[in-house]
């Protein structure tokens, strides 16, 4: 009476229940996996009477225990029903054959990949920005601080602080807008720093600028709405609106900043234009006043939205910062965004935006709809370090080095490689544009320089149609000095090279 | 020569330069501001002549140095301009009557709150869950652990150790997927706890669960597709798709969980349905096996995605947990999504999708350009406490803790309202229903049991349509048995109150 005479077709069952001594895996688990496959598979029917558990444990050598825990496993979940008197029974109302879980192999690789959607497919279609050579930065990552002169331990000391005091409040969920002392310094800093004047009320921590400027767009845009973006621009504001079906509409920059009576002539029914006045994402020029005034004003008449994303404006290192696009709103229609990336570290995930009063309270609500908090421990240990002043410290500690790394990075161009590429390095931020030679193509560039360990961003990524001349995007914060010389040297290479080639 | 003699219609003028010597912002800058208003509202129209810096400083009483200074920072901005033995003009080209900033007040509240889209009405509009009457929990807050319970000093030295040692790659912008070891054993975990066998490049860490499905409804789903939903079902779920203009098709739930033929006959073209498999969210019940095979059927001939919402399933009072649907899925239909708010602590912000094998570059590469990462230090900390061994010490522990707990809930009502209410407490999880007497408002008993310091939720809150029978959610981990008695004596008292006024 086994297992092999009391099932029907059970000409394969063997093979099915092949136990493991040896293996990790309990015997009972083992009886318990190879069962079920073959009811699932149909190989056992439904309804068909099984072994009993004494017969069963005598067939395959193991104890009767081993057998009655994996039958009671197994009808537990449904597979095997137990009648009194009547022995055990495959479950008879499994839709077994040909159903979803017919085939043998439990994670045979799909044949062709699966079908996303429209967003999802144009989402991880937006280039990732640089090419990473290698893990830690290396000459001219753009877009990361120096991460080497972060005080880290400091930082370590209040954050194990707060760890070490997490009250209940702050390991619960928290309010939509974020933790209150930190929207309350923010709000101070960004008033004192920006001109950005608000309340802490309308400080809503987020974690990252992506997941901000996503926040923006979901609550004021559905999809198919026109957005402005600057050509060239930043990749993550594209990835926002490609996320939710936005149409984005390149807006043209020339040396003022965004040209907004371009954008109203090609898009005048835009919703919202993202824009970098401070210092534009790639190219780094300040937008002007009078194109300032214009954008508010075409803001204002057509009842769209700006976000400012103001993502490096800490960093300048000549004349006097012109205070945020939100500073001069006076019609509620600008969006302030801020990030600790550029000021802290990456993986720190905090950002946060400065909504007009008027939407504060969709914001918070809609945050905690979606509950987007960041961690509260890293909001709390920030809220410190900005209210016992080592932030702005940082900041200026930070702000002398960045000088001396920018310095560093144009006497290299200027030495290394001056036939090879143009610098052109603003008064702002931690990065810089090589123009290269007419011709170049700047994606080989980047490809040969990367070949031989240099990060370089070609320019043509930022933007949506044809790039207006070739040029490479040069983080200069996160390079050390002395790396600087080799690092242009690789660059003239590689311009050379590819001259070469075409 | 005076201000207000060299300026064109300047009669409103001296009360717009209200210097105020008290006051912590210095001199330049109340004078820069002053200007900069009456430059901008047209009070000193665009090409006038302003006074010379020594005019002003006498006329002010104020020093020529502060005078200097706010001119320089205007001239700056663009908002003066000096030519060489002409004096200081206002700058002509700024386009500033009737312009955006034409108005007075700088914040004023805006009249009428501002447009939001359709989505983000919707995703403002979705309920929050429970009223919550104190930042603290109070009986019977549903969906948090006990926070009290948890081992902070242990956690405040795993996450200061990982605080003091981190690298410069910690620091950085991390791998779209999450932090590998985390993936790792999570990987190991699920395969442990739930049979879902994956390899770690298919773990994808999220900074909580709304963030993961949105993720998952991005990259599947466009706007306007159909999703299944269950009725009663997950607010968050609801939010997340309401955030990306998706339709949700409630689909009814029995006793075996949700309801397939329904679907199928009400909403045949849906693209995804989102499932609590393993303890129905609100209601309790373990989907059935014959219910999860004919939906595994449905969406292998539809071709269409199950998300699995596992959040709970780590506590278990009785009998065998069934393996996860995902375990059961031979063709990579099924998105497993576990969250650490119920294990460790919501705060924490870890969630966790397990992705089928063909999804899991897609999920990658978008989760790279929406940079989402949950911050390094949680990531690294988690993964030690898991490896470590302390998560499922943890865990353990607290499943002894709840199932007392869950008993004191079921003895307290049977012994103070058993009239009013009757508890239905499945052995899964961490909340139960308390169902009502027929006709009762659940709402009206809930708001009645807040005003006294309770927390309950109403069960029709989960609903999109009618609610089946009126009821309350109540979480029990998160209560300490000796508050239990008192907090039921509320709800009995909320129950006979609301039934005396209708």
């Amino acid at each position: 009476m086994t297992l092999r005479t009391r099932l029907p077709a059970p000409r394969r069952l063997p093979p099915l229940l092949p136990l493991d001594d040896r293996s990790a895996e309990p015997l009972q688990r083992q009886l318990y996996r190879g069962l079920r496959e073959a009811i699932l598979t149909g190989r056992i029917a439904p309804g068909a009477l099984v072994s009993s558990t004494r017969a069963l444990a005598s067939e395959l050598s193991v104890s009767r225990t081993t057998v009655v825990l994996a039958y009671e496993q197994l009808a537990a979940e449904g597979y095997l029903s137990t009648a009194r008197g009547s022995g055990t029974r495959v479950a008879s109302e499994l839709p077994v054959r040909g159903s979803a879980v017919a085939s043998r192999r439990p994670s045979a690789p799909a044949r062709r990949a699966p079908r996303l959607s429209r967003r999802g497919d144009a989402l991880s279609a937006i280039p990732s920005g640089g090419i990473r050579v290698a893990p830690a930065a290396r000459p001219f990552r753009a877009g990361i601080p120096a991460l080497e002169l972060f005080p880290t331990s400091l930082w370590a000391r209040l954050v194990s602080r707060r760890a070490r005091r997490l009250s209940l409040s702050l390991l619960d969920y928290g309010d939509g807008g974020g933790y209150r002392p930190l929207r309350e310094s923010i709000a101070a800093h960004v008033a004192g720093a920006r001109g950005v004047e608000c309340d802490w009320t309308q400080v809503i921590i987020m974690p990252g600028a992506f997941a901000a400027i996503d926040l923006v767009v979901r609550i004021l845009l559905d999809a198919g709405d026109q957005v402005w973006i600057e050509e060239p621009g930043y990749l993550g504001a594209r990835a926002a609106f490609a996320a939710n079906g936005v149409r984005v509409m390149p807006v043209r920059v020339d040396a003022e900043g965004i040209d907004v009576p371009y954008g109203r002539a090609r898009a005048p029914s835009a919703r919202l234009a993202y824009v970098t006045p401070s210092h534009q994402y790639p190219l780094g020029m300040t937008m002007s006043l009078p194109r300032r005034l214009a954008l508010l004003g075409w803001a204002r008449t057509s009842a769209a939205w700006i976000v400012e994303d103001d993502y490096d404006s800490e960093y300048r290192y000549g004349g006097r910062p012109l205070p945020a696009l939100y500073a001069l709103d006076q019609h509620e229609r600008v969006i302030y965004l801020g990030t600790f990336s550029k000021t802290m570290f990456p993986s720190l995930r905090l950002a946060f935006l400065v909504v007009p009063r008027g939407l504060a309270e969709s914001f918070r609500l809609s945050r905690e709809a979606g509950d987007q908090q960041p961690p509260a421990l890293e909001q709390a240990a920030l809220a410190d370090f900005i209210a016992e002043g080592h932030f702005a410290r940082h900041v200026r500690r930070m702000r002398a080095q960045y000088a001396a790394r920018r310095e560093a990075l144009i006497a290299a161009a200027a030495r290394e490689a001056s036939q090879e590429l143009t610098l052109d390095a603003s008064d702002t931020g931690i990065h810089a544009i090589a123009w290269l030679p007419a011709g170049v193509s700047d994606r080989d560039v980047a490809a040969r320089a990367a070949a031989l360990g240099v990060e370089a961003t070609a320019l043509s990524t930022y933007y949506l149609g044809p790039p207006r001349a070739p040029g490479l995007v040069l983080g200069f914060a996160a390079v050390r000095p002395r790396d600087v010389a080799a690092g242009m040297r690789v660059l003239r290479d590689a311009v050379r090279a590819s001259r070469r080639a075409r």
